[in-house]
């Protein structure tokens, strides 16, 4: 046995707390090196004497299931319902012998009488006690929740207040098309149409860019998308609709024009806010400014602040700060109570103190118990995940097997390993809640990523939408829009029928509709079958789906015996007959419901 | 390589914030499987145009350092400090060939070229901030600390106002031997002479139990130890002492005659205070009671409530309840501001929500800035010490393998191991502030765990003092004090100078001196030496201690060249001179400084 490759933590992504009554437990071993894994578990406390008059320790003894596997790895996994809340345990390897393994050693044991001598208590795992405070908690709604991401300026514009044609090519981060709240609530029946049931807004408070990541008012809807009773129409409007909204809250860092910081650059060490900010050095600007007091040619200048990136338009809050902390709590709260919003989007979250996290999640929850949480971290996120910050985050760490993998950069064979990482060390009750996309305001659109070949962005999107958590499409993904890296990816919505991806949006909401119907397409799990081209199934109680998807030219592939039979193919409703062999054209997925018809 | 043997985790026990500048980053590979790691790290906005033109990511590649190895594995170290800290890393592994491990994957790689092709960022580790917010920030005096833990009914009774004879025995958790607060002042001198800088005293709130667990009053000092005042003045003689004084917090559970528990025995479901417990069914009575209506003979009964263990005396507190939070941070306030505590010890902390944890370190700070904050977790306790719940914990992790190791239950190797995975896989800022201990009172007292052998507990109290953390000595173990485990644990301090292990004391009180005169003492490593005895080296920028420690009968063992010199005798004083060859009679120590003479 690997002894080395063996992995298990109390207390993390390989055990948690699913629910008030439920533990997870996942061991992770080298790739079939074990022939079978027993949990023993039981109360810290409850001892009892066997027949022998001696107290031995009461405990369950139960087999764990192979759940994943990657070509290094094999996971198993547990779920169990401590009667008592209190759980110590440690695993029981076998193959030609048997180990004990847990929190401090391995040991091979020779029977079973054994494990009292060689495992006292003190080295099993412990998982204390399943405290309900410690819960995530997150909305119910969340996970069935089917996103659109507005970037308000380019989506539409009611007042037509511009001087810029809509859509006039190139785009920049400061020019503004005239996009607006009003304009989305004209649109709401478009997005309900569609099947949307949140919508996802970049910043819309007051900030000099068109991106308004740079806020200078968190209390006041930029003038240029409307006025904050705007806003509280188009949220009526939306929940008249059973569409969410989440607002974009930009808390770790403020922007240039921001009074407390503005009061800083004029004030400097004099200043009630000079704490508000991480300022190593007055005078606070040591770059130059354009004739409206704005900061140019700064790059490569080694600034006297923290900022976000290397951006004097971003300084850095200091959150500990008792104003700071005030200011943006308040901005939290007036939201949600004042305008009933549903949800805060946090930008750049993974910079955010974890502290400053915690106060979010309470404040946002005090105020509305059903407030979603989103973050946004790129990188894998469990410490942020525990529970006690974030519901869940924008979910690149899927969204990177799938682009890559896409894009040909990776093989299949490393996407199904970088896609299982990612089930077997994400806590289900984050997955299913996680904020799935293929695109963003911050990444090249999927089209152009694509090549522009819908046959691919298709399958982007069957990836996305057959995944659990609930998807996001970037507006106008739908109608078939493309784009390059920021800015270019945030052109206008493309409103006029002939220019719209019609087949594309019909796919898109055909998606939509699936996803509602089939539980099955929210199984945590893919099931990937070995074939030369991706395949899985996604099963749940009620229905079965298989799903291909050719990555590549036309090829050819043997199916094995159990997956030949009548299926319904999902987008054309006909049925299919699968047999030995089966040939898909070049990007060409099927989407089968197995045995509906 | 044994890829599956590696490992590293993000913002983790391996990649940790130690201060407000400095991250530590560990990595585990297989045994002597890697010749050479290197750390590729840098800011992740940081990009630059390299020769050829071509935009490139500005990293810094520093080798690591081998710093831990068990009989598994190997443990590479690094201390870097991110000047804008933040910071995505990767590892660069040399063997033959050479691999970079990232987040998602091992990749072999060809050039150093590659890595920018095969790793793009995405694949990088992620410690995206350095938050002073999130630090731990425990108090400078923790790590110098000499604990002495009190309990306080068996220590000394200046009021001599019980019936029961001092020494008694047998002792049990009914009767009472009338130790109180005004004898611990009549013996702060003892304590002060012996070297002693801060108490740790079992609870001292009204309850009805000798060692007051089963909390009464939160706000009153137990009559029978004395009155608040008497408490008042206690804490300042102390302090004139230059000794703090912590307290046992027990915020886990209340104690049977706490009034809010009584309400809901009398009042059931009625009871305003119903839900400041978990009551699963009413009436919560479900046992029988003695005359004076105290719980009695309920073992087997499945209680209608949740307690600790399986208790009545112990009904579990819901902290999530307003009556019960603010009733408890009330408390937790009141002792540090109008007592002027240095320190909480909360019982059973590993089974109080991390929520609760994270208030009572916020409230305990708020009002003191350097209130200790230390748990009772007898597992390994990385999820409660990231810096928002506990500062340290009762270093059981590290009592074990000392315990086992005196006792013979694991020999030599064994021993190296356990601790040498402690050393590894606890941040240093932890380490350093840890409460060692050999024994409590809910232990066997550490002489009796030895048979009685006082050159066994004098390898005991060794390797306690040469540990990082701070040592806790049991009252009484210090003058020779035996006991089975609770209640025999407990009997009352030997205060008749005939009754004392007077060498054991002087071993003690040597022990206390050179801790503070040797920085060495609390370097966070053993230097272990390959030989058939345990020896080991501590080192710091101003000293070197050598020492042996033989755990069995008399051996003699062939010394490495480099081990050979003059050392003196720190015990003794006296120079001692290492030849090729040592001879050690049955449980002898040495403790050598080198080249001091």
């Amino acid at each position: 046995m690997n002894k080395l490759a063996l992995w298990h933590n109390a207390k993390s992504e390989y055990s948690y707390a699913y629910d008030s009554k439920t533990l997870h437990i996942m061991l992770r071993t080298a790739k079939n090196d074990v022939d079978k894994v027993h949990i023993i578990y039981g109360d810290p406390f409850s001892w009892e004497s066997n027949q022998s008059g001696k107290t031995v320790w009461k405990h369950e003894k139960i087999q764990m299931n192979k759940r994943y596997q990657t070509d290094d790895f094999d996971y198993y996994f547990i779920e169990i319902k401590p009667p008592y809340l209190r759980t110590k345990y440690a695993f029981l390897l076998e193959n030609k012998k048997q180990f004990l393994f847990g929190s401090k050693r391995v040991k091979d044991i020779e029977s079973k009488d054994d494990l009292y001598d060689l495992f006292d208590l003190s080295e099993y795992y412990n998982f204390p006690y399943l405290n309900h405070e410690d819960l995530h908690n997150t909305p119910d709604w969340v996970k069935d929740t089917v996103w659109y991401q507005i970037f308000p300026d380019r989506f539409y514009s009611h007042r037509k207040h511009s001087q810029l044609k809509w859509g006039k090519l190139p785009v920049n981060n400061h020019e503004f098309y005239g996009g607006d709240l009003l304009g989305v609530i004209d649109k709401l029946d478009y997005l309900k149409d569609l099947g949307i049931t949140g919508i996802y807004f970049t910043p819309i408070f007051k900030a000099p860019s068109a991106h308004k990541y740079d806020t200078e008012n968190y209390f006041e809807i930029d003038p240029q998308f409307g006025t904050n009773e705007d806003f509280g129409l188009l949220v009526k409007q939306a929940h008249n609709r059973n569409i969410k909204v989440m607002l974009d809250g930009v808390f770790n860092h403020s922007g240039y024009y921001h009074p407390f910081f503005q009061d800083v650059v004029k004030k400097g060490e004099a200043s009630e806010y000079k704490d508000c900010f991480f300022i190593d050095k007055h005078p606070v600007v040591n770059f130059p400014l354009d004739h409206d007091g704005k900061p140019i040619n700064y790059y490569g200048i080694d600034l006297n602040l923290k900022t976000f990136a290397f951006t004097p338009h971003m300084p850095k809050w200091n959150t500990s700060n008792p104003i700071v902390e005030k200011h943006l709590l308040d901005c939290i709260k007036f939201w949600i109570e004042k305008y009933d919003i549903d949800g805060w989007r946090l930008d750049v979250s993974n910079e955010i103190s974890h502290d400053f996290l915690r106060q979010i999640k309470k404040v946002s929850r005090m105020v509305k118990k059903d407030t979603f949480i989103l973050g946004e971290n790129w990188d894998s996120s469990i410490p942020w995940l525990h529970g006690d910050q974030l519901d869940s985050v924008m979910n690149y760490d899927l969204s990177y097997p799938i682009w890559k993998y896409l894009e040909h950069k990776i093989d299949l064979k490393t996407f199904k390993n970088m896609v299982t990482m990612y089930l077997a060390q994400t806590p289900k009750n984050v997955m299913e809640n996680m904020f799935n996309l293929v695109g963003s305001h911050d990444t090249i659109r999927i089209k152009k990523r694509l090549k522009d070949d819908v046959r691919r962005v298709k399958l982007s999107y069957l990836l996305m939408f057959l995944s659990a958590g609930a998807p996001n499409i970037y507006y106008g993904d739908e109608i078939g829009m493309t784009g390059e890296h920021d800015p270019d990816n945030r052109r206008c919505m493309l409103w006029d029928a002939k220019d719209q991806d019609h087949d594309f949006y019909a796919f898109s909401k055909r998606l939509i509709e699936l996803r509602q119907k089939h539980p099955s397409f929210t199984d945590y799990d893919y099931h990937f079958i070995d074939l030369d081209i991706l395949a899985f199934t996604k099963t749940s109680k009620n229905d079965e789906i298989l799903v291909f998807i050719n990555n590549g030219k036309q090829m050819s592939v043997e199916l094995p015996k159990q997956l030949m039979g009548t299926y319904k193919d999902l987008i054309s409703n006909e049925k299919i007959e699968l047999h030995d062999k089966i040939t898909l054209e070049a990007y060409q997925y099927l989407l089968l419901e197995k045995g509906s018809i």
